[in-house]
């Protein structure tokens, strides 16, 4: 994997001045430069809401609520599916952060930018039969899995693009829990999962001869919950962002050693061990929650998505392999709320707007998360975290979150 | 606790016509409605943004992301900070959502509403403190008890609205992580918490005679990531809701009888134990995020904030008692997002905008969860829950997420 | 499932008088007894030890620890392997133990006795391989599946009893990690699994174009340590206990209300959940370590063992159904210490000693742990848990854990 | 922290001969040693058992279960408790479990020795009480905290060594789980802390005006079950075992460079996350269980006990900086079966019998779990682990474990 490349176009320039910076006529410059360098059209993300369309979006419509969209960038993928300099769309009311996103994916970009790689894919729906003893449970078990391709069929036949991929079973006394692993091609794909799962459950009951009472879900789908059976098995994508920190690069732009960061890691790695948490990285949730909403994702699924296993090494060169691993991680570029206005533009902006491309999106936000990981874990060590948010956040006149 | 009051005003009318139903007409009629029952001033939800509201709140600024708001409710609450009947404002691009949301707060209300309770209250900052030993560790924790009066005043020097609690301590091998809890009023209080605990350790290390190298978080803190240390010590508000749901009354208005909910209660616990998941209810994410989004909440909060811990029983009656419990909800009132055009006048529609409020935010969350948590069981049961899918989010034309 | 079946013939008697309990006479005629109803010869539990027996157990060996044995039941069981009445017995230090654990065996088998059975079977290593980068891994991991029926005969080739049954996969970062599971027949397996795996993965690194470095554990197999993963998919045997107590039966035999134990039973499970436990029972380590140590188990994978799930049901009729699934219990009747002479003459007792019993060992233990559950959870409803102690475990003179 | 000190005296020689190993004449010659190096009286290891020594430790007391006794080491400890060069006694049936301690000990020996500390002391139990609503509970907790010294007073008056340290509490739904706090000198305490946590809940219940009802354990005490709650509050002694591995030293003895033992560490503790295990080490419970029955301890506290915490450095030296945390090491040296014959000896082999020797011999714990952590990590990098298995274990004529 290369290191800093001297010779790197570090991409578009983001227009910046402190004197002047909320103002229409800056955020008017930033637009004509994204368009410029995107080609997307982002003339909704200043304009009024047409209600219709945001049929199939909402119930009881009254407006809309406006969240403010700022630009972090340029970041940098080698992917598999996303390649090139990304200028990313965050939107978020938290002061500092598309600013600390943003050095951060400036820093890993003058590093020669970030590897991506979607490794496992599946959504799921997780039934649970109930029998009357734990030997008719673990025997109908077996019935089902000789009945695979069966099954598929009559779940498959709900759906354009759900795939069966396989089914995990777990047994607790008399009960007998399925997992259904679908893909989804680029539909986040719960509801497509939900309504092949009830056409294959109702086939099961009406099927097996005991005609099992069952429950659509038993709660390990883990539907809009943080689970460890996500982090072993995946929901929605897993996906690695990985790159290698220059220690001089690092220095140069934080004051920070990258032997200093190692040896902190472990601490941190040792407090997430004790605490019992989703991840043992820093703040994975803030870059996600913040570009699920720009690109209209369901931001509940910020809950499964925020879990992260971060995997470091220092090397013998001194520079600093960061990997970062999003084990459950549901994005879409269909559905959803991703053909809303501002939704779709954020989409087009990153080329990510419609069918074939939620792998690249998947891609950019671990890429994402990578850089506000490395953002955040220097500005700790070296002690400039909190007057960032001073200086950023909190210090306007009238703000009482003091 | 009183089950179904048949006198009860079940309050406002939200104005529904399936046929005319995402117009700017009926939006404004229901805008209306709203502003006519509870004073809020609900133009910003339909109008432009000025730029600089957005200062202090992002930084490379070129818009706003437009998610649609609907209302759902009314919402009986008997809190000890909300009381009355709440039309909640969700954002969220969730087909379905808002009408599921709504049916469970309809239900709740016709049950004689939800009871809400703030049970503890604390925010945190942790740091670790590293030593040449264990020994050193462990004798560093007494000093540090020792000190809290002047840790205390160090701290609390650096906000207006911050008051350190207590300091929790654990100890690994030569480390040792503080957990200062704080107060933080109205605000989420990240930052003050942030500010002050530096400031803490800046002295702390300053004046301890061996003056110890520090990291201001250890990842204890758990900021952003879901974690049992916050289930089990509470980060931000410990909130609960519950209601005794009648048993005709939900046999009435979904078809479920209340000793089978109960019998698969069973089930869906086993399964969340099984999966290792951050709570035992159903989907508290959807609610708390789009309610997030309405109100100026820091949306990846979400991570901490979705956790929850239910628990039911079947009374004699053949009621049931159902309470949910929000171990680790951040909520604000000032500060962050708050103040943002939009956000303010939803929180302005429950009567939650600035100070004093935080506490009574919190119980509309809760509350609304629990209204969640009723709505998606008895539709999993009852089997329509595929259905209310189909029906409300993805039957428009041209929606692809199929 | 049956309840009380008033006819049944609970099984021996075992010898009791309170005045004479701890003597050679009383002892001698208990194992007249066992010996009667079993056939086993129980000569050596009273004898000296030969040194020569140990060879292949210990090194540097210096004597024998003497653990008190005593003898639990009958306890009724309806197994696919284990079936009638059996005295199990148990090696421990504790006071009370036997005489709890007797009282629940006795109960269930008086409701009838208990149904066990085994769900699933296996045994792992989980070795870790390292790449140059994730897209690295992610490819091994399909060369691997690609290439299962060689790595099958590889591992296999070193082992006589090891069947290798399929390779779970996981990936963070660059690394990936395999967890091989084993069939190990009789034997508990680590070891034999141990070199099946090492087998395979020099074969893998050996054939593999990028010969890369692996660890023959990355610590997923979490062997000695309770884990998630093993919850989830079972460590040695995941078996399910369960039976339905009479509502009459339990209140003449202990004073409970069936309906108040399914009261508590929600506050226990929400306990569990709050402190993040291993299970959501009581204390099946108690019979598990007891029952290990006699059979010449390895007493440190109570470790693993002890993970239970519990799933109850209060039945219409007012009985309670009650269920324990132990998803790691690691049992062995050939190999390790099932040799030994005290050991073997307790196998025999059960009627378990030698090849084609684990099964029977595994649903035994099972069975135990639910006898247990049974009388701590009714115990501590009826307020003499403690009681129980102070007669049996600590009143006699010069006890001083008080 | 000293590294290897070449004068070091490394103790008293185990004899060995590996043809002449499993006699009763070579067993006599380290029984002979061990008394001469620390004037213990082992004759009980080898003689028959007295029944009336069983009293109060067994019901239906049959014999005992011989379990095979080997002694490893010398192990240089400075502790706080425990200060010299022990030998330590473990009773397993696990071949190469021995000789493997034994390895690690010799190593750390030679490196200097193992620093340990105890930090922390707490034993549980873990009532829960429960109120008609969320309100009522929390004003409980207020009622339990202001009325701290008289539930202080009411407990400590059915124990002589107990002492109430404090009360943590916890709530969901409508439940209060408190978790009171006691120091219990020198024994294990879960008896004493339940008698007084018995009547201190008698007290409350007949005292507060509510007069709730309550079940002595909700779960949370989390006895005999391994659990987070444990390892972050701590459960009987949480204790520290550290030690530097010198470069040099390491590589002699087995062949590893600490760089490379740091290297593969990042896997380990990235799988143990990824399982969700009970410690980031590798086989604390081997060690422990070992001696648990070595010294008559309670062996089902393995559950608990084998939690542990590693934490390591790589120094800039190329040293090796290890410790492992026991954060709910449950050991006594008094009640229970520490008074037995051979368990007593055992005790006296390690100076710990009686009053005041629970520290030392929880430091000895911690000690010896290290020296089995160091050995099985180098073994498995070096490739010898399976080997020492074959050699040691497996091997003898008739094994069936294969």
């Amino acid at each position: 994997m290369s290191t800093t490349d001297s010779s790197a176009r570090t991409g578009p320039h983001i227009p910046r001045d402190p004197a002047d910076d909320h103002t229409e006529a800056m955020a008017r410059r930033r637009r004509a430069m994204l368009t410029e360098y995107t080609g997307a059209d982002l003339s909704s993300v200043t304009t009024g809401f047409d209600p219709a369309a945001a049929r199939g979006n909402i119930e009881n419509f009254i407006g809309v609520a406006q969240v403010p969209l700022g630009v972090a960038g340029p970041l940098r993928i080698h992917g598999e599916h996303a390649r090139g300099d990304f200028l990313i769309p965050l939107a978020t009311t938290e002061g500092a952060l598309v600013a600390s996103y943003s050095r951060g994916m400036r820093l890993l970009t003058a590093c020669g930018g970030v590897s991506t790689t979607v490794v496992e894919e599946s959504m799921q729906r997780g039934p649970v039969f109930s029998f009357a003893s734990a030997a008719a449970a673990r025997d109908f078990g077996a019935w089902v899995s000789a009945r695979f391709d069966e099954i598929k069929r009559v779940a498959e036949g709900t759906t354009r693009h759900g795939r069966l991929r396989d089914i995990d079973q777990f047994q607790v006394g008399p009960l007998r829990y399925l997992r259904l692993n679908f893909t989804t091609g680029d539909a986040a794909g719960q509801n497509l999962t939900s309504r092949a799962a009830a056409a294959a459950c109702q086939w099961i009951a009406a099927t097996h001869p005991a005609h099992p009472a069952y429950l659509l879900s038993g709660n390990i789908d883990t539907d809009k919950k943080h689970s460890q059976i996500n982090t072993l098995l995946t929901r929605g994508r897993r996906v690695v962002a990985e790159a290698v920190l220059s220690r001089a690069a690092l220095h140069d732009a934080m004051g920070v050693d990258t032997a200093e960061l190692f040896r902190w890691r472990q601490a941190g790695a040792t407090g997430t061990l004790l605490a019992g948490a989703a991840g043992n990285g820093a703040h994975a949730a803030n870059g996600l929650a913040a570009l699920f909403i720009a690109t209209g994702q369901d931001a509940a699924n910020v809950a499964e998505s925020h879990a992260s296993l971060t995997y470091t090494q220092l090397l013998d060169s001194g520079d600093y392999y960061w990997s970062v691993t999003l084990p459950a991680l549901i994005v879409a570029t269909c559905g959803g709320g991703t053909g809303l206005p501002t939704q779709r533009a954020c989409l087009d902006l990153l080329g990510c707007a419609g069918p074939g491309n939620a792998g690249k999106l998947a891609e950019i936000c671990a890429a994402t998360v990578l850089a506000g990981e490395v953002s955040l874990a220097a500005a700790v060590i070296h002690g400039d975290w909190v007057a960032a948010h001073e200086r950023l956040g909190r210090n306007r006149p009238g703000a009482s979150g003091r």
